[in-house]
């Protein structure tokens, strides 16, 4: 179905539940506020749900009031899933509820999407967002400040500001209306990337003070322990960016972070410079991802997954 | 003069000196090679100089085998004065020579510029290069790659990646067409903010573990002393983004960093999120800037500055 012959759809139904996928981002949350205050603004009842609780970054965005965290009871819902298209990403509750109504329009911007929805409009761009962008455009309505700085979130969130891989000209040029319609693009970069809490800080301190390059320098590798977060006061999200930034070092092609939230249990971020691809890494040790992204989680001693990560990863570059 | 009769003016003229300030950033490099590449594709003689060497993050920008860091003999030069409007901002060498010269055009984007020039276009905006994407525009170029690029640099660099106070839905139009000139935005944005030499990393260790909140958390402070700089094996760049790192930290207002490059020669880096002025307290040490960024050097013990930057930090808050 195109987006105008949904956009048709739209204007037939009264109600409607959004969701996204769980661990929402901006991408998920910012198109699904869009899309809210769109709707309502022609009148329409709408549902927007998380699974999850919204992220302190993004605990600002205009009409983040309107977010409901159960499901609503009875009612003759049109479900709209955004920024994936799997019932099981919606979470254990949503999932399975939505599975159960007659119509649902999937808005999805990812490769590997799902079969969820009656509906789908599968699209391979920048961002969900993207998406909304032009649905919206199909729907006459006009952006207001508070639809288009959502949408600018999502965009902004989705493309690592303007850096990654997926950023077009059509990045550009969206990002300019929503200037036109009133975002203030110095003040979203400033919510998104200048908040950070300091304990952040104290963690990042003592993952630089355990840095090591291997590899003749084309690998960098880290850890932090469940001491270092509990001393740190720190939450999980505090070292998200970590694995990224020792992606930065001249040199360095693949980086790792092990990272102990609670005693015995260890996630571990890979980056990569997309030479190497470390989804295959990743999977190695049963987890997943993709060239320049991927994880893994495991049990064990933080120093014995050091030294066998670090053997796989020098064999990568021997 | 507009930019139609500067267009017209260099349509005129055979054998450029083009210039740019010292200690020269992105805006600067990217703005005098991409006019350099342009001037040429119309046959004509150009003379890009530098004083200073170009900087590792920008060594690979189209064109910059051209740079020449010595001043031309003779000859009937017309110079461009690019991203400044004084003589000193062009050291010593180039400053004196190019007041020599009977036709001496300066494009310039700054508040505070100068008075140099026989010719002056100054329009406060978010780049030089914004001047001279539109300058090219009036003298009919097409945008080739490598000219695009610079000009992407120039204005990725001076605006932050898009995101500083400047950036305004212009911004966002013009990185369009000059990605749709052949910029690759991501590639751009990996050279520019994914190359970081390992001694930036081992200074930002030592300047976390010196970090200190002061004023019920609105102040940010630390130092550098020259052991550091020296037991990293680091320069003076690798500490250029530290101040404005700091002033990410949540509650922060304003940063401070105390740079001591070499013993007893301390430059301080003062960053605020706007409500302070820190150019008002780096005028106070004898330094300038604007609101949100500004610096002063002096000569001392580091430890006797912080006491005393600190006690009229406090000062702003209490």
């Amino acid at each position: 179905m195109s987006l105008k012959e949904i956009a048709r759809l739209l204007a037939e139904k009264d109600n409607f539940f959004l969701a996204t996928h769980v661990n929402p981002d901006g991408d998920g949350i910012g198109s699904l506020l869009a899309l809210t205050l769109a709707l309502k603004a022609q009148g329409k009842i709408v549902w927007p749900y998380l699974s999850d609780q919204i992220p302190d970054f993004l605990d600002w965005l205009p009409g983040k009031e309107l977010i409901r965290y159960e499901l609503p009871e009875g009612g003759n819902w049109t479900a709209i899933v955004l920024d994936c298209g799997a019932a099981s990403r919606l979470g254990d509750k949503a999932g399975p509820w939505v599975q159960g109504l007659s119509q649902v329009i999937v808005l999805d911007h990812h490769e590997v999407s799902g079969t969820l929805g009656t509906t789908r409009y599968v699209e391979i761009t920048f961002a969900t967002a993207a998406i909304v962008f032009k649905l919206l455009g199909q729907m006459g309505i006009s952006l207001t400040k508070e639809i288009a700085t959502n949408l600018y979130v999502a965009i902004f969130s989705d493309t690592g500001g303007f850096r990654y891989q997926q950023t077009t000209a059509e990045t550009f040029s969206m990002a300019q209306k929503l200037i036109e319609s009133g975002v203030n693009p110095s003040e979203v970069a400033q919510r998104l990337t200048e908040n950070f809490p300091l304990s952040r800080f104290c963690l990042l301190k003592k993952a630089l003070s355990r840095l090591e390059l291997k590899a003749s320098g084309k690998v960098a590798i880290s850890y932090l322990s469940s001491d270092d977060y509990l001393s740190c006061e720190a939450g999980k999200a505090d070292s998200d960016d970590f694995a990224t930034m020792f992606r930065t070092i001249r040199g360095v092609e693949v980086s790792a972070l092990i990272k102990e939230y609670k005693p015995g249990e260890v996630t571990v971020s890979l980056r990569s410079r997309g030479h190497v691809n470390v989804a295959e890494l990743a999977a190695h040790f049963g987890g997943g991802g993709h060239r320049f992204a991927a994880g893994f989680r495991t049990k064990g001693d933080i120093s014995e997954i050091q030294q066998q990560l670090t053997r796989k990863l020098e064999a990568l570059f021997s």
